[in-house]
């Protein structure tokens, strides 16, 4: 065992624009660290002072009584075997909690956070071997050999997010004895699997974009090389079978051959993140071209109006096209949180906004969906649909994987927590970019922003919205530089109708990016108005599972129908939506909606089965106006029945 | 060890009627035995000769490439370990296999298949320990010890499976050696788990009902008391926790409180059984009246078209109700088998036909569909909607599970072919059933019957029928009583427009019972005619999803769209129905459909989401007429996709 001394001081690594959980070696487009944008007030910096001050200690005190903290101490002292508390993956929750606090540090300066942050980090540091590999549940007395279980076993999982936690350290603090621990896994890895070592690959890919961003951030170009082995390694049948098939962990296809996501949702996104990473900074426009269909094949026919991704609960995967059914839908917040991943580095690979689009749905209607109002319970599983209310409680227990619509403090496989953490933390980083020439904001929240640009000056920006809750965006210019720059602003895909107000005029603007080119005067507005009426979507018609089905949205909201709005007697299966009738905003604000419905009378046939000669329609008994509210909030009122997509009044 | 040596004889606890599989102690319908009861030739003799020539020397062949039943010898000679091949319940594969050999000696009388019974049955025996435990996975040498996993070890389910083999041979050739050895092992059980002993269940149910056929075949009142014990035990959490929850294994909640089926769908059914066994035996209605609830609450909201059962593929299990998707329909060949033994037991009680309406459905469409053509590969799991193609071969493969629109011919969990098998030998014991003053006819298939009444008298018919492919059913008395008998029929539930003649007249009939009640002669034609026509079938609207869709059933079976028989250029999914043109039976037989379509053209949007602000309508290019085939023979053809469902031309 090493017994190192965390020494935590403010190096010289540390990035001057206060960190950045990405950051390409090229391109134009470069996002905005924690020193140069910051929230004040709104949807999103509620959830992030709630992550900062309930999810984060709740992560820490679920790990301590599990004992999975304890594991480490465990491997420093020698006792540890193979009776490790958790999962293979559980010092990978750790690692998470770590970035997560290393990111809240660098976005707040809290000494309390970096007390904590240090105190873990020199558990971790203590249970690492002399030879850099660092791993609670291999290698040590009893325990499995290492890498004897590469398809299940997660080691190289657990480094992976060992490196990312390295990655928020370095770009907030420096080189500090924490990121050392990491340089000295991430040098394992690269003898036992680079050229020479082991020609094996992880089973759950992870890995691969831990590398590339501590090569990014301490400029070692040996980590972004074993990524590269590793991401071409895959697809090629080195892992052994497991019970899904090859699919399941993306070894049925090489990386460059792939069409579309498959398997395991999660895995396939770390993978495809990591791949965008190295296209980039290998300059290789074959190989983004190829990510750049994946995401447009998976996001066509595979991915839920909510921006969720993952069809099957039983191996947490990706279905066939229009495998999308609301009630069985898995849409792993995990998923949801990786899936913004690959947006988001697609998007500053090529600037388009669609990337940008899909990242806003799945913010609000994924991740924001998972934590509970208090911080202190998620959901897992996101779906659609929910046809039972949840039964008991599970405030005080571990849930095998809550499924039952209730938001659990804990879960057995509890992978979300600690990523909504380390997400949350950094949510203003994916709100903007820097060019050369000036700004483009990407996500709408009030804030502020000061960024010096590359091509010279200094842009700073107040942000005043009320968004999602009202569509206005107020850009004051407080800083500018004294040349003509480019402040672009991104009409969300779904705001057909938004106006943009400035230099004394208006005009409409279509879905896409808009630019105000020219020189900004210190003071000056710009205000982008987006139209956040609730409108009617309707699904293709090849997805079978929402068939004669809408759904109601509002701004980047989708909305849901929960059996705690419905009036008495009525139950969720019996009310048929009006389409003929526009959703209007709900009184009391613009986060809901109210929709004219049928409510129709079923009647089950005596002992038989729900199939018939006659093409019965139940008969309508009432029409009533119901309140839809943002998916996002649902089971926030107690057990709930609900519904995303609701069928129609039939067209006579 | 115990060298037992088995004694074939034919012994004085065999059956006068040749061996039925259940036989309660009570109640006016008796099931025929083997010997009253002979199929000629047709779907079902064809189906039964396959399963003789093919499928029980191909189970014995995969089980002894597995090592499966090796692992009987290594229990024997003192080898076995905790590196034994195979799933804990592996040994029932076995045993399933023996009570297909003995219920098919007890049908033909083959020496081969005998002196293959006693083959294996010898090997079994001499894994016994002295105390009766019989088990290759558990407690010899360094193995887990014995009930050290009660939650998912399958001991007791592995014994359950031992008795009913058991059964089999008490009921066709009497009380032998082997017969002694599951009488050993149902001794040790009781020893057990009786009053006294562990106050504990099985995972997985089976035992019970093993129990209750063994204790009627040998006259046991123990062995009915402990099944009773093992089911009033259920539902009060005695197992420990798992994954899915205590549903998973019906440990929620006690039988007697149940409202429906839930959880792991072959569990639910296999405590089902025994539950109506003990309810019949005990004389007690409310057990049956709470049975018939679950069966009609099941039926109604979670049961397939096709009379499958289990909605999930992560749990195997039962969804909540209309959660019945057909692209993720589970629908396990072994849970069809698994409902209709419990729809025979509840009709045997009842008298009810509506349970052998669904035994009919399920046989068709189920049960037949899971055996290729040549009984030497099977489908695990049944779908009513396959999207991709399947992809190479599984020849000579161990499947996963058989998800991928191929039949396997073995399993990783290879509970189906074996249970097909037992089925099979079987299959004309469910056809009919001898009351006092006559016989009731169930299922149709060409055959003989020939039965003393317990009133007196000797009852025989000849059938024959081109049943299912032809709607006749002819019945030509060849003994009768020289009093009134009754020869009741049953007309299918879909059967509308079904006509009897008999005694010179002929006269429409409804759906259920129908009763020739009268002095019979010798010679005299009783002539079933039941329409065949193909018709639309239309879902209730409450199964979300299949909103919008219709099926075409012709007789008993449901019918298919597979892709091998579209046109070039039309993808399954582009097809739309006109269900204001009926469908007309198919030239070359009534084996299927011709129905009238629209064919047409899906666009995807360009980089977006499969949702629109527009109600889209693909547009219609072309009319089609198309050829349905019957479901059970889907993907005998080669690769394809598949419907069932099939979208419906948009009403105007």
């Amino acid at each position: 065992m090493l017994p190192t001394i965390i020494d935590v001081r403010r190096g010289p690594g540390s990035d001057r624009a206060g960190g950045v959980p990405v950051s390409p070696a090229r391109g134009s487009r470069r996002p905005l660290g924690l020193a140069e944008i910051a929230l004040t007030d709104g949807f999103w910096a509620t959830l992030q002072q709630t992550n900062a001050a309930a999810t984060l200690a709740h992560c820490e005190e679920w790990m301590e009584r599990l004992g999975w903290i304890a594991s480490f101490d465990r491997v420093a002292d020698g006792t540890i075997g193979p009776d490790r508390p958790g999962w293979s993956f559980a010092d990978s929750e750790l690692y998470k909690l770590l970035e997560a606090l290393a990111w809240e540090h660098g976005r707040t300066g809290s000494t309390d956070v970096d007390e904590t942050f240090t105190r873990l980090a020199e558990r971790v540091a203590r249970a690492q071997d002399p030879d850099g590999y660092l791993n609670t549940c291999f290698g040590h007395g009893t325990q499995q050999p290492r890498y004897s279980d590469l398809e299940m076993g997660h080691e190289l999982y657990n480094t992976g997010h060992l490196l990312q936690a390295a990655v928020a350290r370095v770009r907030t603090v420096g080189v500090d004895a924490f990121v050392e621990v990491a340089r000295r896994a991430a040098d394992h890895v690269c003898r036992e699997f680079g050229p020479g070592g082991r020609e094996a690959i992880c089973g759950h890919p992870e890995i691969e974009v831990g590398l590339t961003e501590l090569g990014r951030a301490l400029d070692e170009p040996r980590y972004l090389a074993q990524a590269e082995l590793f991401v071409d390694r895959r697809g090629r049948g080195l892992l052994g079978p497991v019970q899904f098939g090859p699919a399941y962990f993306q070894d049925d296809v090489p990386v460059r051959e792939a069409t579309v996501w498959r398997g395991h949702a999660v895995r396939a996104l770390y993978l495809a993140a990591a791949a965008v990473d190295l296209a980039v900074d290998r300059d290789d426009a074959d190989l983004l071209a190829v990510l750049e269909r994946q995401w447009t094949a998976t996001v066509a026919r595979r991915t839920y109006l909510t921006g969720g991704m993952g069809s099957h609960h039983q191996d947490e995967g990706f279905g066939d096209d229009w495998v999308l059914p609301p009630d069985r839908a898995y849409c792993e917040t995990c998923a949801g949180i990786a899936s913004n991943m690959v947006s988001w580095r697609l998007f500053l690979a090529t600037g388009d906004e669609r990337y940008a689009d899909l990242m806003e749905r799945t913010f609000y209607n994924v991740i924001a969906t998972s934590p509970r109002a208090d911080g202190k319970a998620f959901f897992y599983a996101n779906p659609l649909q929910q046809r039972t209310p949840a039964e008991g409680s599970v405030a005080d227990e571990v849930n095998p994987r809550a499924e039952g619509g209730q938001r659990a403090p804990w879960f057995d496989v509890s992978c979300c927590p600690t990523n909504l953490a380390r997400t949350l933390a950094t949510w203003q980083s994916y709100a903007a970019v820097a060019e050369p020439d000036g700004l483009t904001l990407l996500q709408y929240a009030s804030g502020a922003l000061r960024v010096e640009l590359d091509g010279g000056g200094v842009l700073g920006f107040d942000v005043s919205t009320a968004y999602p809750d009202a569509g206005t965006v107020t850009v004051r210019v407080t800083e500018a530089p004294d040349r003509p720059v480019r402040l672009r602003l991104r009409v969300p895909e779904w705001a057909h109708g938004a106006v943009l107000s400035e230099g004394g005029g208006e005009r409409p603007v279509e879905p896409g990016l808009v630019d105000v080119e020219r020189l900004l005067a210190v003071g000056e507005e710009v205000r982008l108005t987006l139209p956040m009426e609730p409108r009617l979507t309707w699904p293709d018609e090849r997805i079978d599972a929402v068939r004669g089905c809408v759904a109601v949205e509002a701004g980047p909201r989708v909305l849901c129908l929960e059996s705690v709005d419905l009036p008495v007697g009525v139950d969720l299966d019996d009310v048929r939506l009006d389409a003929s009738i526009a959703p209007v905003a709900a009184s009391g604000g613009l986060s809901g909606a109210v929709v004219r419905a049928q409510v129709v009378t079923h009647t089950d046939g005596a002992g038989a089965l729900p199939y018939s000669r006659r093409q019965a329609s139940a008969p309508a008994r009432e029409s009533v106006e119901l309140r839809l509210t943002p998916y996002h909030s649902w089971a926030e009122r107690g057990p709930s029945t609900m519904r995303v997509w609701l069928p129609t009044v039939r067209p006579r």
